[in-house]
């Protein structure tokens, strides 16, 4: 398991000539920061009594914070795997004509598995992004910087994400497959950017403060 | 040193109560994310004889990302340290008028010390731009979408990374200092997503080609 490395091992493995780890596995790691971050946030907020009227709501984000921090680290090795099989796929023969529509058959489902991933990547890093916003909205303001970079990362890592799901969809055949992906990473990329304007405003609203 | 626990050990701390690591280390840590990622890229290029013109400013570039993958890894720490003298300087006695001069002060000189970390995380971030930029153009096209985050997750960290700078200012007494901070650090978002883009367009020319 990649998570279980060093850290400084796991930056070994994804600077070397290997395919995996990789951009996609990177873009799951950011998210999880992110979503660590967050999780931070709401640490330095219970228990306070300055907030003691949100305690209850912050607890509830503190357990889907850990709990898609837990999602994106399982997706870190998920990559690995789904990549590792379509590298198999490649190495199919492709001597006779059925070989190769085969291969091609495979590929193609291979890649759509390859680019679900990802996808899943990104849907988590929008829950980081909702959750960041969520307390940076009624955590302590003390901590809003850390709310701002879970933001910041969990956006990078989205964004980052939908370029996997993208690489993957020229070995695919399903054309409306294809027109489905693209339709529903603009529609996410899209509420991504609008919550870390959200979160900035604020940091921002609390940082520069005359 | 936090760089040589696991990956999820150091999770755990980003997430935990104690304000270290906090934002400023995990600015870094996805700033070395994509340092990694750029070297991966270069080693996706050298040896191939596809490339064997640019063999040598591959090798070049793969170097450089390797010492600025050292030198992110490094203010990981350097982070928490500077956090932590800041927090003795808020210890301080408080009592009479000369210890509080002398605490003000104290606050002021560490949260300077504490400041300049962050900015040495946003310099280096903007390298690994530089040098995403420089791998997207002349390297292995198979491995874009690698660049692409590198390029994503350095800006991302950059942008995090000033908001850490952006937090101690306002315990600092020297208001040319803060000025000139703020100047800078207003040139260099501007330099990080124009090279940002530059890699993005270059990474969408590619994967998106009919």
């Amino acid at each position: 398991m990649f998570i279980q490395e060093s850290c400084a091992g796991f930056l070994d493995k994804l600077a070397a000539k290997d395919a995996v780890p990789g951009g996609g596995g990177a873009a799951a790691f950011a998210g999880a920061l992110g979503a660590a971050l967050a999780s931070m946030v709401c640490n330095l907020t219970l228990g306070k009594k300055k907030y003691q009227e949100v305690e209850n709501t912050v607890q509830e984000i503190l357990q889907a914070t850990t709990q898609v921090r837990q999602e994106l680290t399982a997706l870190v090795q998920a990559d690995a795997e789904a990549f590792g099989a379509l590298m198999q796929a490649y190495k199919l023969p492709k001597e006779s004509s059925i070989e190769q529509d085969f291969r091609t058959q495979t590929i193609s489902l291979k890649s759509i598995a390859a680019s679900e991933v990802p996808w899943q990547i990104a849907l988590a890093c929008k829950k980081v992004l909702e959750l960041a916003d969520q307390v940076a909205q009624v955590g302590n303001p003390q901590a809003i910087s850390d709310a701002a970079v879970a933001a910041l990362l969990a956006r990078a890592a989205l964004r980052s994400a939908c370029y996997n799901v993208l690489i993957n969809l020229g070995s695919i055949t399903d054309k409306s497959y294809i027109d489905s992906c693209l339709q529903n990473m603009k529609a996410l990329k899209r509420e991504a950017f609008l919550l870390e304007e959200q979160v900035l405003e604020k940091t921002e609203n609390i940082l520069l403060r005359p």
